[in-house]
């Protein structure tokens, strides 16, 4: 792991993920009115929102239903956003098929056990330092960041780095 | 400590935990009209669910009061929820005798005095790593991992593995 | 320092505190409205609750002008609440005279310039490990815990077990 | 780095920073309607006020368009603030114009690739120790404290002291 080769990273053209313990540290704080609400981290949103207008294909899969994640990722531009997701892999063939993406194009990154399907099939498996043992087991990439500590913006600059895109001081636009 | 042999492990039918310092890191956020939230562990989250989905009796007792935890505890399948209990042995007490369990078919994970006596009954006594001392010298198991942090995955994670019950990519249901 | 005398110790009748970076961690959260709610740690609860029930007269004196802190001190039973003081150390003669207390009965824990005044007269000053440099150097002791992180029941349990009240498991009131 | 002369220390009459990762730790936590609200540290906000008094300019250039990071400064004091700003440079440029001040009058606290630019312009550029791999490459000064951990505050102090204006004991208005 962690070897992950230039042609592997140069075939990515979007980056799917799952949001608690990815794009947070795995907390979730109760309402007494039940809503869950998160905290999210904000180098990972300039990532985000970065790679998004540099015509990445971003998405979101949860299994998580809340508001909370949904107007994140609406604030930041992702416009692929599953969240209660029962079943995470039906919904990840179905926006290959509707993106027309094929499985070497995606790089995921996951964090537990309902992410180890996908994780299985897609180009590269990514995942926080902090992942659960399964999914470090079988990670092409181990971020050496925890969740939401900035895991998912070193995936991305990975990606983007390596395909020139990137910010860079001498650049013009950025 | 942590030399918990399988024989009393296979015992365990029935994993019971406080919320305060155990799924929680011990933080309270007090809002203004006097309610407390509380911040939940996602990867806790997970195997409380799949301990539930698995036949296990999962119980809460606690001496707070406090809508947050039970509606955290509802959303992840807990059917015994016990909140704002004075004297938590009591309560213990009803709880043994209402699912027709003994004190050895009993895990429970505490982390301060108020545990003290059901830790000292139970058939196994797990903790965060960062307890009260007072409870660390009577546990027979002490997490590596804090409240919060997820003590309580590892308790359950160990209980299940031990019992075969745990997740692997092999199985064909999980 | 970190070498109070059993003497010093055995005269303290009072327990009083700051807010900020001792109760917490130093972090306020903003709402909209411009209220600003705290996170409290159930550890620290636990023994100011368990000090008022063992007869010891516990304050909190702060700067701040908060509900949050005043709900929390409510629900533990602290009965001198004083917040939103412009001038901390008028408040403290103003309650030791009201509560008939001279200097050296009272240990004061404090973690910022606000506090130093008081922290110069008072029988012992303690801070948090995370204090600001001048409280640090003014402090009679220094918890090895952080504001926050259960650095006020590690100041009020060694007052209870020099003084023979912290909980004991021979004991039969606790 | 970190080997800024006292003549460039003595010049500096404005502290600008951001929000994100300077004053916080970079957490935003949304909620169900939208909002975001933010964790701010009470030790920099110590020093924040302490600075206004002392007849500093303070000033806030955030990206970010959030009532409760507003909330926060106008409770400390702080008068410039500037938030939603597309373009940073741009509003600092005005506020510059604004009040008669010349870049090496300015130190700017900043995280991210969106402060590259006045970083490259201001007197002194300093960061907290997790800014950006960008940032710290650019920055006069690194603090030891990451966001949200009072690394303004060190800054604050550092700007202070070295001018003979922070608390001392002795002093009489502080």
């Amino acid at each position: 792991m962690n070897t992950i080769s230039k042609e592997r990273l140069a075939k990515i053209k979007a980056i799917v993920f799952d949001c608690d313990g990815v794009m947070t540290d795995g907390s979730v704080w109760v309402l007494y009115n039940g809503d869950a609400i998160r905290s999210f981290n904000v180098k990972d949103g300039y990532a985000i929102q970065y790679a998004v207008k540099k015509g990445y294909i971003l998405s979101l899969i949860t299994g998580a239903n809340t508001q909370s994640t949904v107007n994140r990722m609406e604030y930041l531009g992702v416009k692929h956003i599953y969240s209660g997701c029962a079943n995470k892999m039906q919904t990840y063939e179905r926006f290959l098929s509707e993106q027309n993406l094929s499985d070497e194009q995606v790089i995921y990154i996951g964090d537990d056990i309902p992410d180890y399907e996908i994780m299985k099939r897609v180009g590269i498996a990514a995942c926080p330092a902090d992942a659960a043992p399964e999914i470090i087991d079988i990670a092409h990439y181990i971020s050496p960041l925890a969740g939401g500590q900035g895991c998912l913006r070193d995936v991305i600059e990975m990606v983007l780095r390596t395909q020139g895109q990137w910010f860079h001081p001498d650049a013009v636009n950025w």
